[in-house]
């Protein structure tokens, strides 16, 4: 039994998140020299303008994460207010937490540097939770949605920190550090909230309706077209331009592949709009870790082609597998979207490492690869010490897979653990996948009408 | 009652002021020199180049104006014709418009100039009729809502030219040049059209359905996503990375008290669309005038905590009572999304001009307070003289809102009396929040297939 | 009859299509120098980061590609599926056989050059087969559309490399080679495909409903906003400029003159929303050609008044007099929206280029109207010699704009008739306008909910 009072001691704690968050800011976060005045009329207004000049991808990377993202996920046809509601308000939540978590790993003078780059980050943090949220759609409160992502973008800064600070791996559109983490994470959690075995069917109301299934439309549409700014927003030098060209025609293989494997192995070989909305997008994913590599636009569509196909297969077999064995949901097919092809990514940086010489990048390998570089780098953390050759970089792209993998499994177990056996309320199975229980919702002659 | 005839006169109107402004624009404007070929090859392509820099910003206010108010103001369930193409009829109108208005106060030897920045000002201006158009929705003829956004334009470029150039405030995000300007002119026609004290309930069509707040939602996210452009697309120097810097986390922190403060308030506890469709923007209106300035993180922060609770208590108690008591029907709330939140933008605007340093601001005061540089400025025509202290220019930030007020708020009765007691048309209580009046809608076989 | 084996071979044959792109780019395509690893570190960041420069209005373009054409397309009650699906397979597919196509014209040592431009063009290359896409909707095959793609991508590339580089007539906005050619490939293939005059009455499936109309407007609002990008993407200098100043401003004019045209000619002077939806960017197309010529304002806006008028007197007469006497069904009114602006746009590209001096154009000449430079030139290839004077080229912009009614028509009529009498399935009357026949389309029971 739920009462107002429970849904009002979770909002609540929400609040003094946000002013905790508040506090934190004022004690510190400062703005970066770059967003301070300075004394010189207009001398720097060049390096000013260099330091914004990725503004333009940073509102590319917005739209997918609140419109993306947000409208993918109205599929379900009495679940349009929670998706596109609650990415807002967990988006929200999390781009400034990400500020402040990824801030406290990089102080300087015990004070967190905001910029530009400081919210290019928090937006990339929030796809994390958002892709968790996929997996667990319908099936949880948003108290419960909420609070999970705190955990969790601690854990994956913690993370994405270890990946690329310490291990030094290669992953310029973040498919380990934010889509594997962010996938396998939210399906540890879906574990854990599994139905019991009686229950195991799918919810009434989970399913789309034909306005629903176009509005996910303009999520994957948004999504489709800002990929690139997504894999090559962080990208330096050439690599930007490589980012570009390599997502842009892996999403294109991946679209056409995506059709035709859908049309084959579906019922009466029709088209199955599941597959259109999320495995035309499996190529962005798949060529994520390695997309400012030198791929050759035969390498992006032919990892482009593999992701399609992998995607499409694993709606269509794995995961109805997956929900009838092991009780596993994953409502958005978030491991045929994000899982999969970011293994898939893993798999290729681990393949392009090992054939990287220092003549291909040229200057570019210290950006690239740093711990690959010779003794005269700085960045004295890095794990394995510098001068590392091209298979050993390999070994460590799988272990950093390896690494997240397990960080985000352990931590979506224990998360999951915490929503279900402590005080947090959980749906009934009649309350999932409709917006009643938490939106006021207009009274059904206003819809007939 | 109407007559075709009725319609086809106000119509022929509307044409024949775009013939007007064909002449118009013949007469008087010019392309700028930027865009005009020069005599070198290629030499002054920097300076071209730099001219056009603002042109993503500029794209992204236009998503928010077409896009934005217009996917907004959807949430009406028989109203989405009307909304996304009054939106796009109006706002054409007003482009236009708006290029001869401004260009009329800043000629130079009898010409306009015309240049990437016109349009950038002609897209803020047409935001301001169509916030006011979100007080009056549904309530008014086209006709109606073009002429009076024609008298509202004309009488927004005056009141701006006043605020900026004759008082000197500063308004990087236009909150009280625009947000207030608006809301409070359209508050002042809605109070003129208000509706007899025996039919003051709401109308019949007055609400939501499932799709329609979807719709809307598509507005919101837009609007929220790019809100950081608006503010900051004039803005100069580092003022303009502090700007979408502010913008982006009052947007945060305003979402977040949004969901926590509308579950509280609201009946059982259930999120309330309306409030998460409008006052999660209520942070990027409470922060526009004073994006640009030294607020810290915290400080934005804090401005986006206040204006979400001010904007979802408005929405809860105070448009009611307006609706009760005065019969001011706020269809969108306008009051609770631009109009208070800018009234907390110009108190802020207030205080922290009284906190101002030369030392703070070094080489760009000039751009943010003009009129507290000393007398080597060439901006004679400020008012009240050069060399402001900080308590001063604070005065002028209260006496620039107050200004404003009056002038909407006159500008909108006499606008409103003339929509009322003219020969213009005024819809009947039925005939209201519907689009059928005024466009061919589809039968209802074909809704109900 | 269709049998599913018959879906099965076209999807096989698509797959084919694609792993024949995967070889040809494995063999034919390299990036570029700009997105290669130099040997200097960061010396080349400037030329790299002037490189991407464009890379704003690229996406700006992908907007209008994939959101812009497929929700336009989504008005169809029952074919909003295939209105986005398609537009994405359709797409996905043709922006490589584009790379491919249009790198084959241009190789240098016998390999394709890929860079930024490369998929910029690509994204135009997609919008043709997409405009021709709108002139069949609902009344072919998804298979019958995407080999209509390829042979027509193919054609478009001759005829674009004809026009600009051997006839060297200027073609900014590309209203000629692209406007102008899909839509007559389209309106000839539609045609080919014309029924049988005992079947010429309107499809049982083929209207808007409520819901639909408003999807619609999403695409119409983003390719009105972004159209300026489309114009301006290729412009070079301060041409670039004014094809943003010119467009937006003929956009304006043509949409005010699209709502007062479009009351005073329908049924009870009510507004239509196929206008709305359509006739509003007439201008974008009309202005397309010349946008980036000396126009002025008024200029601009004049074949923005035009254009709309024309437009909208095209659906309300035209449309329905070659429907009902050459039973050629125009699905989205290409013809009105494509056909006869980028007709006026030719007309008036030969007007301006009849009044062009050099002094004019300065050192731009060379850009816009290369073959009106002196014999320094090293563009060989340009048909009528060098240092053509400006009644010449305004013959070689009519020369222009009949090859390519010429050649679109041709290739359009060749196309269809090998969709209607090989073996190609074609729809049944009562299989048009529906998406039920090749996607999964939800248990009436769901919408009904």
């Amino acid at each position: 039994m739920h009462t107002p009072a429970g849904k009002v001691s979770g909002y609540i704690v929400l609040m003094i998140v946000q002013i905790v968050f508040l506090v934190l800011f004022w004690l510190f976060v400062r703005y970066e020299k770059s967003a301070m005045p300075s004394q010189l009329v207009a001398e720097d207004a060049g390096s000013a303008n260099e330091h914004v000049s990725k503004y333009p991808q940073f509102q590319d990377v917005q739209v997918m994460i609140f419109i993306g993202f947000g409208f993918l996920m109205t599929f379900l046809r009495k679940y349009g207010y929670s998706a596109t509601g609650y990415t807002l308000f967990m988006s929200a939540l999390v781009v400034q937490w990400s500020v402040l978590m990824k801030g406290f790993l990089h102080m300087e003078g015990g004070k967190i540097s905001l910029s530009l780059e400081s919210i290019i980050d928090a937006d990339i943090a929030a796809a994390v939770p958002l892709i968790s949220m996929g997996a667990l759609l319908g099936r949880t409160t948003p108290i419960q949605l909420l609070c999970m992502s705190i955990f969790e973008v601690a854990l994956f800064a913690a993370n994405e920190y270890l990946a690329l600070n310490v291990l030094s791996i290669c992953d310029c559109g973040g498919s380990i550090t934010v889509h594997a983490f962010g996938a396998y994470f939210g399906l540890a959690v879906a574990l854990m909230l599994r139905p019991a075995s009686d229950q195991n069917e799918a919810g009434k109301h989970e399913g789309a309706n034909y306005a629903s299934d176009i509005f996910a439309m303009i999520g994957t549409t948004f999504l489709w077209v800002y990929w690139p700014s997504f894999n090559s927003v962080l990208a330096a030098g050439s690599g930007g331009e490589r980012a570009i060209l390599n997502t842009f025609l892996a999403l294109a293989a991946a679209t056409v592949t995506t059709f035709v494997v859908s049309a084959l192995v579906s019922h009466e070989n029709k088209l199955d709009m599941v597959h259109v909305q999320n495995s035309t997008l499996a190529g962005g994913v798949a060529v994520g870790t390695v997309c400012n590599l030198l791929l050759g636009a035969h390498g992006a569509v032919l990892i482009g082609i593999i992701a399609g196909t992998v995607s499409v297969l694993g709606y269509r077999y794995l995961t109805p597998w997956l929900t009838s064995k092991l009780r596993l949901h994953d409502t958005c097919g978030v491991h045929n979207l994000h899982g999969m092809p970011a293994l898939i990514s893993a798999i290729a940086s681990a393949i392009y490492a090992s054939l990287v010489t220092a003549d291909d990048y040229q200057s570019e390998l210290q950006d690239i690869f740093p711990a690959m570089v010779g003794s005269n780098s700085t960045a004295s953390k890095i794990m394995g010490g510098l001068g590392r050759n091209a298979s050993t970089q390999a070994g460590y792209q799988l272990f950093g897979i390896a690494l997240t993998l397990l960080i985000a499994i352990g931590g979506g177990i224990l998360t999951g653990a915490v929503l279900k056996y402590t005080s947090f309320r959980n749906l009934q199975k009649d309350e999932q996948h409709q917006d009643e229980q938490f939106w006021e919702v207009p009274a059904l002659e206003n819809k007939e009408e």
